[in-house]
């Protein structure tokens, strides 16, 4: 059952407009295409090495460092995630990732002097989501999350 | 009047005991030898590389990368001043810096959800204090400045 990522993808497409997590996440990934390499190319095909079936993800071997392409993946998931909290809040979240080159670290989200996301990352080789609904999933929780610890202690936030 | 960084060293070599901070930092440091080379060595010697003089600050370059054993200093300090907050407060910092190659960067310490310091760095190149009372000076001063941000939103820290 490990289909290609890209056919069920077509299908979701309508995904993207449906979820404006994956709206931001595809605009951050076309930002870094200084060179418009990517003009032609649909937002699925941007997006699909985000959608990581589980059987793609036992196959992926844990050992050696995980590749460039995978952490930036990473970091534009969670630049996302700080980009969504600010469209809903209108004040900034500032990023930072700490990654061990063996595939382990850290990344939180700051706004004033409150942590809004602290997670702990690992087998970051097989970082993805099984789906696009899950990749949109998981980034809108994240956003909710976020934006009710700001709405807990908004003066923390703004200092 | 770029004197060795040794000899007036030996002079403020009671400020290691009069300093809580430095004592901190030098218990850090003590903590790195795990092959016990350093056994014989006084705290003065260990402590001999935090301290550049202006001028000698001066002379060091700022091409290139900032080498290995000055960035493992600045962690080494931050590290420092999140082991002293604990002290004071009895409450665990947990700190977290990136850098950038060239030598600038970040460095935060967080506890619960607050950001109890944070900190732009640069010219990483050239980390390092003037004296030893200019490097207690500092580092208590992030400590002292840390302890208010977590007395002013106490239920933040501890969360």
């Amino acid at each position: 059952m490990s289909a290609p990522a890209s056919a069920p993808l077509a299908a979701e497409r309508s995904l993207s407009e449906a979820s404006p997590f994956i709206a931001t996440l595809i605009r951050l990934i076309r930002a870094q295409d200084t060179y418009g390499a990517w003009e032609g190319k649909p937002d699925a095909a941007l997006i699909a090495p985000f959608i990581v079936t589980k059987e793609e993800r036992r196959a992926m071997p844990l050992m050696g460092d995980p590749d460039p392409d995978t952490i930036a993946r990473v970091e534009l998931f969670y630049n996302a995630v700080a980009l969504s909290i600010e469209r809903v809040t209108g004040l900034v979240a500032s990023p930072m990732m700490k990654l061990h080159h063996e595939g382990f670290g850290r990344v939180i989200l700051t706004m004033g002097k409150l942590v809004v996301l602290s997670k702990h990352l690992r087998d970051v080789h097989r970082f993805g989501f099984d789906s696009l609904e899950k990749l949109a999933a998981e980034g809108e929780k994240l956003v909710v999350a976020a934006v009710e610890t700001i709405n807990t202690y908004p003066e923390v936030a703004k200092v």
